[in-house]
């Protein structure tokens, strides 16, 4: 039970306690959020040395102070309402704050942090609110173009089998490297923006489809003569799309397919998608991996047929952060369209490499889909 | 992706990369299995004093060696093929293994740890196999009883909703504390114990349900004049199963419900279960947290009528490991239930308070259900 606000009556509960009941509840609450947003880290470590917090809430890191009974604590802000990432780095050691179970999990080692969630005055577009809610699959299937079991998870917006009888389109959604098939379920909340932009009326109905990302295992070459995007994009065309249009009531033309990642995820719905528009006719890609060098071999065949892809395309959408290492290439790709004459919509916003931005994109992206 | 058997041949070419090649790939492996099924822990920590590894695999915690580079190293094993938790201490701090992306996460701090696949020669009975893989949902639910928003985790059965047209029975299934209802699926791979039970003929098709099986959030007291088990009983009686059984094409009688949990939500099934066989026809616990003390006022309802719960009760299972340290609770219950000529299995097993006995648990369980 992630969300910290729906627990929050209980919560203040909590810290009333008179101190003979609260005998069970860990000693050191961390982190600690405020009521003015202010945020307090804490870890009892008497024989550390050093001891510094670093996430996504600031440059560089921050040193926590030990006190006489070996807490270490450093207080922080007042935060943005968001969801940031964190970790602690104890005596050289990077990990994660050990008081707090909201852990951020992935595919590598490199991915593993704490979450902090900083409630706002209200509900954020994506928090749990009270509204109608879709459902989120997961399923094993064997990929015979990979020759593995591979996990993918599915959300499939109210309403899906029930009130609605018609088939859907689907979203096809990639996550980054390090992460896997639930990232945009627990680090996206994709269900919650979705359920929030439906029940205004701001989307269409739509499945969104999650494979796990990786042609080969993370940090692995592929093998010679094909790279990751090509084998991802294989399991996707000949396993995925298919396993998905016999098992759900979807589309099954190009107007109702659309393709979108984040990074590593961004540079496959690219690379695929502006490959494949006899299969998605909606591309986008978020803070997407690209690699300028390579645009005229990668994207030849778009370069080749402008007016083609032009009639194809009923959106292609590229979004990134003015503080990402990977805006001068989605500037460049940008250039390379124009020069091109491709039309796109290039989204430039303020923000790193975060999730912060990836879920405003989307829910960004959301409403222009299937309209 | 966390089966690591299916990328093992992978996983051999990464091995015999080239160091060129491998500079991306991280320095250190944590942990390590051997073909000889020997396991070795690695940290980088040039200032730490101390490290240590405790873990499901031996008792106390083992020291690791510091080398002249900082990295601190233990191999021990070999050990038996299985799932087993893990945490290392640095310096005093508890926490997970930084080198290793499987995390076992859980609704309180205490809860987290990493976790060590040690594989065996064949597939275990709780991994994934070349067989019909059923589905993982997951549903968010506004529950009227508890005035929040909660999760539950459905596994339904290859076939549910193709093949299989019929309603099916439920078994509802609960963590234990500190965990939520993502552990069943998780930690316990309930969807491969039951689809490898299934593929093999074992086992009858049937659904779980794996509600959050806190009725009051964890560490918090309950509000006067209830408790947890009544307040989650509430939810479970009240939101979960009406939400299921208008979503779900499910048999709605008592001869169609099982209700089971481990732990924390070994006390719940038992003590749910078995004053509502008006609901539940299969009642079963996993080393459930039972007092002994409790047992004439939580069991009046069963004690008073013993041939009505004779009849009712298609089965009333639960076992315990001797190492466990509720082992004591449940051979009292054992002999309360004598006492009072209630029929009942009682499973004495080895283990102790681990998800290693739980998975056992299942898998046994399950033929037994729905006969």
């Amino acid at each position: 039970m992630k969300n910290l606000r729906l627990w929050a009556a209980v919560a203040i509960a909590v810290l009333r306690m008179p101190p003979a009941r609260a005998q069970q509840t860990p000693a050191l609450r961390s982190p600690e959020v405020a009521p003015d947003r202010r945020v307090t880290f804490r870890l009892l470590a008497p024989k550390a040395g050093e001891v510094s917090v670093s996430g996504e809430f600031q440059q560089g890191a921050r040193s926590l102070q030990k006190d006489e009974r070996g807490v270490w604590t450093v207080t922080i802000g007042p935060l943005d309402p968001e969801i940031y990432n964190y970790n602690f780095t104890i005596d050289g050691v990077r990990t994660i704050d050990p008081g707090n179970p909201n852990v951020k999990t992935g595919s590598t080692p490199s991915t593993i942090a704490s979450i902090l969630e900083v409630p706002g005055d209200a509900p954020a577009f994506y928090d749990g609110q009270p509204v109608p809610h879709g459902e989120i699959r997961s399923h094993w299937y064997a990929s015979k173009s990979l020759g593995t079991l591979r996990r993918l998870t599915v959300y499939t917006p109210p309403g899906y089998g029930g009130a609605i009888r018609r088939r859907l389109p689907v979203l096809y959604l990639f996550h980054g490297a390090n992460a896997d098939e639930t990232a945009w379920t627990r680090l996206g909340h994709v269900n919650w923006i979705l359920d929030n932009l439906l029940a205004a009326g701001k989307s269409k109905p739509f499945l969104v489809v999650m494979p796990f990302g990786y042609g080969v295992p993370p940090g692995a070459p592929a093998p010679a003569g094909t790279d990751n995007t090509a084998l991802f994009g294989r399991d996707l065309v000949e396993d995925v799309i298919p396993f998905i249009e016999s098992r759900y009531r979807v589309e099954t033309g190009r107007d109702g397919r659309a393709i979108a990642g984040l990074s590593m995820g961004g540079g496959e719905s690219l690379g695929i998608g502006l490959n494949r528009l006899d299969l998605f006719s909606y591309v986008a890609g978020f803070s997407a991996a690209l690699r300028p060098a390579d645009f005229s071999k990668t994207f030849a065949k778009l370069a080749a047929n402008p007016q083609d892809a032009n009639r194809q395309l009923h959106l292609l959408w590229f979004g990134c952060g003015a503080q990402d290492s990977l805006f001068p290439a989605a500037r460049s790709f940008h250039e390379f369209l124009d020069a091109h004459q491709i039309r796109h919509v290039f989204h430039e916003s303020q923000g790193a490499h975060t999730w912060m931005v990836w879920r405003h994109y989307l829910n960004e992206l959301a409403p222009l889909l299937f309209r």
